[in-house]
């Protein structure tokens, strides 16, 4: 990123665009510049398990949204980032998606552990966590929709 | 969906659960169930381009998403789904991502297009697209979130 004057008070924006076609039972083949995926339910919610489903995709997608944003800091931060473990969770209420007044269908909990392998110390740490989940796209996105992330951060264990 | 009244009144949760292993270069790779997918960024913003990116992987869920409760509301209303095609786009500010105070990181919009075939008229129409955009568990995310899609729904065109 550049940090000049101009670039901090200029909108960068970047564009994203998907195209989905519907395969049946619950099944839509995704396409996004060169690269193509399976969008599917389990056979518990009716579909042909075909792949992972919306909201795996979702969480998935939110666990490379960590990475890239602990790594993006630990670089500006002169940081040699050893390693990076994530296990991510989400919970939905299924009664929101069937249709029952009153219930959300969206994520009720978003959480879980990120193990980051480094050899820093604790408030350098500290100022790590803090920045990622202050730049990171999805965090914030989930923040704002009133799920905020229950994020366990873990240091060289 | 059952529709007992102890199903209303009693959650119905569903988990997900989703492992992250980071392999450098901003790639992530996801396993959840037996199922595994790369998260990666595009060279342009340094990457590897060895997959789609983490937002990318959220619009397209969300097209899965849309097409579910498509595919959940016609067979409720005895409606024959003929086809299902969809667009979906977001943009960011990436001056947010590149922790500029005060830009917020996450979607500034997100839009696009839904193309429903099916032999319906305009009010069933109008019915389906409601009860979709109530019922989805994405659409209801972002909403939550203030960056509500605006979609645009066409019938047999």
């Amino acid at each position: 990123m550049t940090t000049t004057l101009e670039a901090q008070t200029t909108p960068q924006i970047f564009e994203l665009h998907t195209t989905g076609a519907w395969q049946g039972q619950f099944r839509t083949d995704v396409a996004v510049r060169g690269f193509g995926f399976t969008v599917a339910e389990p056979e518990v919610l009716g579909g042909d398990n075909s792949g992972p489903n919306p909201l795996e995709y979702v969480l998935g997608g939110f666990e490379g949204c960590i990475a890239v944003v602990v790594e993006v800091v630990t670089r500006e931060r002169g940081i040699t980032l050893n390693d990076l473990r994530l296990n991510i969770s989400g919970s939905i209420d299924l009664r929101g998606f069937g249709g029952v007044p009153g219930v959300s269908p969206s994520f009720l909990t978003i959480d879980g552990a990120v193990h980051v392998f480094a050899d820093i110390d604790e408030p350098t740490f500290r100022d790590l966590i803090d920045e990622t989940e202050r730049r990171c796209p999805l965090f914030n996105l989930f923040r704002d929709a009133g799920v905020t992330p229950d994020i366990r951060w873990s240091l060289n264990i």
